[in-house]
């Protein structure tokens, strides 16, 4: 462990939640997705975040479940991560149950069936993350993981 | 986008609800009606606007659901609109989700199911958009759009 | 009493609440501003309608309360009045009480005290009608009109 | 107004509230601190961005209320300001009001009397951002902001 | 509508619920009771009149629903029916919604069946209308109204 | 204790309160409403009937508190009462406490403060018994009771 | 009625519910406790009393229902009932509804299966009703009440 | 301690409040009052009873606070007391903390303040314990009991 | 019962649950586990003591359900019990009903199954006592005991 | 820090309160008092734990506020005090702020004074640990707390 890291972060260590949106910062092949979203998946999985992601091609709106340190690092890594552009932050906050405890990383392609989605829970049909409520995200994201058959990539 | 339409309208991008009633200025035919729905069904799936519907031959009874932008522009259009007379205002406010979130329109004419609707939720079995608050005109609106067999224009 | 304007309307004869803001169509003097006071103060006496009125120059945010009829004849009046531009309702619904009943037109010319006002209850120290909530636009009235010397026309 | 920066993230506009820790990255002089305090009182005015900002020579606890999107962006300075160390966010949220509506950047060093207010709200008299819960950092700043003389610079 | 009754009544349009008990005056046959039934459900239906009556041969317990001004005027004509005797008001309140709006007149005769539910809401086996609060009047002739096959007039 | 008059009634000796209106039938001089007051306070001193009045020369309002018996038996009454026409019941129910456990009976003439009070809980200054709630007449009868010099007979 | 009885009392007349313990006086044989139940019902069915009764042939553990002043009579008579010794009153107030209406006394002996609702909601497996509060009674006994096959006398 | 006394009963030595009334069995002078209270007072001062009586020469009307076996044992007692005749126990319950913690025993004769007090709580300005709830019990007891100048006996 | 416990332990004597940790102190075969769990299993029943354990061959995390006497005198002997080190209390308080009611001691090892568990109340899949709330360790308990087939000992 | 005692405590770094009671192990005279508070006030400052201590001359009744990992240590010592007999845990749990920030141990010797406040809470007014619930404990300590000339040592 770096000298920069003092062994008794002891709040960061409870369970938090962060909600994100960002754009894409160039178009994304479906190859670049699945290796993205492979990517995520595994790296996650070791550090025990649980979330969800939505992608539209255009923007990325993503909840992460996880200690306060390990999102807080992720979030930092993001913030150089050269396939996003345009980087906000939704909401952050403890809780004290996951939403998500079910998927490693979720993934919902804006289509029809998340159109009405996103249209449920925001005035538009359409994914802006830059319009939609913390609370409107997290039940977005919530339906389109709940969708029977998860969108593919397109 | 004209000038007076400034880009940064924040709060009215969100999602509001809008409750009105009118009077039918002029009797109006099956055809006319089916018309008139028609080009509502399109006009609102195009902005994101969705809702319900109820009329008895004298009155109309709506609720709509959008951004607060979208709304504002449809009801001064209905101000303008020669088919309706006396338009009412009954609520507007934003709101955290759709309750009609499945119908770009429904519609529901006043028959024998539709009575007693009304007169569950007012002192009336007769439609009358004047004698209800703004809760008994969402729920009697929203009683009508879940009848199994939605009432046909007569 | 007008053949349209039937004889019945109960619900809307009880106190409702309006919240709208506009923009100033032309640069409005002193004296401009003043006689538009006089003027509402004077109708809305007549009519029992009651609220407060915030004014930067380029912006109106104003609060109404009365009945129901009342309200939707004086928007109306308003959507006409060349002096508005961009009209945009905020909130209207039924209200069991005022919140300024001592006021026939409470006013508050923007200035250092009201900027503070502003900055408390949104993310701006500028009155911008179109990024806060229904909420924060009624603080935002009501800490201007119990500002102990009510701000004068600049 | 740079092209990646969109003209209609609505959203964002809206009032937030962030709060996080960070380490001393270098020992302060009382005048690098001064420094420090006058650049950010400046910046953030402009901004519209109120707060506190605790300090013990070691660690930093900061509120900061604005609008969504100047947090971000400030967040965003802050993990590159080479003052900081260890950045930690420890709450981001939308917010009805500010609880910081009079400071432009209230400042409280660590001493006697903040360390009985750490200890009212902790396990700890001492500042140790990374011990407490979002509620109880509120709190601590809070309370030190009431202060009747606010502590100087050590 | 005769020169007394002003058309203005706005608050007594709204929905409003009566509960009240009375003695029988004489003695009734079923016959006679059928025809007190079948005339109330007419006059009922025709003023949009809910409700429920329980009978024991002794005492009447109703609950009626409709306009505040409906109910006023069938109260007053009560006060001047021979058939009842000792009448006394019980509960009278504006209601958001009926609670016996599918019939015109709910009928239980008080039989085995129907003293287990006055039983059940009030300390005795017996129909008791002056022991009994509106809460309990109420949920005794919701009971009474909800048993499977209603009690027949005996 | 005439026969009709059971001795068992225990729920109608629970404390109620009762809320009416009425037109006055005939133009009163400032004598005859001195008598009725006069004969109202003493009647109901003698019952335990607690309560307040106002009165525009056009409209009584009136709340009433004590046993349901008495509360009955005064209302039937009033509907014999040459003086009233129109008499219209707004609330009747049980309550814990009494609000009105001071006067025998309060008299507020509806005058230039009390129609402000009017205002504040209704769409309009003047007394409209008729397009008030329960809950906004009860309110103008305790404001108008709590005024510091009590309106006298005009 | 007796002379001391006086015919009106109110509040006494309303739903009441008493929960008491006592310990047995002399080991019972089944037919005595046979004998006890048997009249117990039909006392306390003629008297609209309804209840449960917990007996492990030491202690009695039960729940009374019904008028105040039905409740007052038995409970002065079980004070002078030989059977009983140490009786404790652990409860007495004015209830809405009954929780026992379906029996006119139900029994459960501890058993084993009653060991384990008891351990459920007290400390012991055993009944002690010395050891519980008004509420773990009450739900022991409505807990062995709702026992599949009701326990019989051992 | 004796042998139908057992150690442990736990539940009963927590904090419980008892409320009855009773009749005066024959007409009490000043004397035998203050003779009842002295020996009152001392009695409950050893056993840590607290509580307040209300007396109108007919009707006592007490609520005691101790321990449950301390009320158990002192209600037991007064139901073979010749002072009283037609005890009735109003309420009986466990509660967390103490209503009349300053006085041994506070005493209030019924006279014209009482009347108020009485009048207040019930349908009634006379003391009449079976017309009241427990809470009006209460309330008219606390009511009594913080009387500037607690009333004398008569 | 020895000198020093004495027989009036009242508020102990009423339900209490306690959450504990510990760290084995030394490795423990399967055999010493179940050798552990067989007696506790019978030490818990004959002092009506339920509850949970889970155990990772490093941690144990366990729940205690009692009387407040018996879970003092169990933990007592836990901190003399050579084979936990490390004994932390995580929350001891009175309970109103046992969450454990039908185990005289579940048992899961934290595996596979487990870990999910884990990680839906906590930031960690590892069974990590010292970075869970009292919430969180409770609700890991449950859902543990909750799971189809317990987890056996591996 | 020695080994058995790991780095990442997180949760027991929390803020927690902890109540308990025992029983003096042999008669204390003031002088062994006044050494013991003073020992424990300067053994708490430095460990950030505060609280109130109530003493009787036979049992302390004490609560503690500090982290958790300091209250467990703090508990484990006590346990192997030889001033202390019978020690019973009453309560423990995490805690969001604490009730005796201003005391590093508040002290009140059991007088006049404080078996006032013992009987507000209890059914006694001696101070009896056994016999209250753990919010009737923390209520006695607080209120003791609160004399405004705290009871000095007898």
């Amino acid at each position: 462990m770096p000298a920069d890291d003092p062994p008794d972060h002891q709040e960061t260590a409870m369970l938090h939640r962060l909600i994100y949106s960002s754009q894409v910062a160039a178009p994304m092949s479906p190859d670049t997705i699945e290796a993205l979203l492979a990517q995520a998946r595994t790296a996650n999985a070791r550090r025990d975040i649980t979330g969800a992601l939505a992608f539209d091609s255009q923007h990325f709106l993503q909840v992460l479940e996880g200690s306060g340190e390990a999102l807080n690092r992720l979030y930092a890594a993001l913030m150089h991560d050269a396939r996003h552009r345009d980087l906000r932050l939704i909401d952050f906050r403890a809780v004290e149950q996951r939403s998500f405890d079910q998927w490693s990383m979720a993934f919902a392609a804006a289509d029809g069936r998340t159109g009405r989605i996103c249209r449920r829970h925001s005035a538009s049909s359409r994914l802006d993350p830059a319009a939609v409520t913390a609370t409107a995200a997290l039940q977005i994201l919530q339906d389109m993981a709940a969708l029977p058959a998860p969108a593919a990539v397109a």
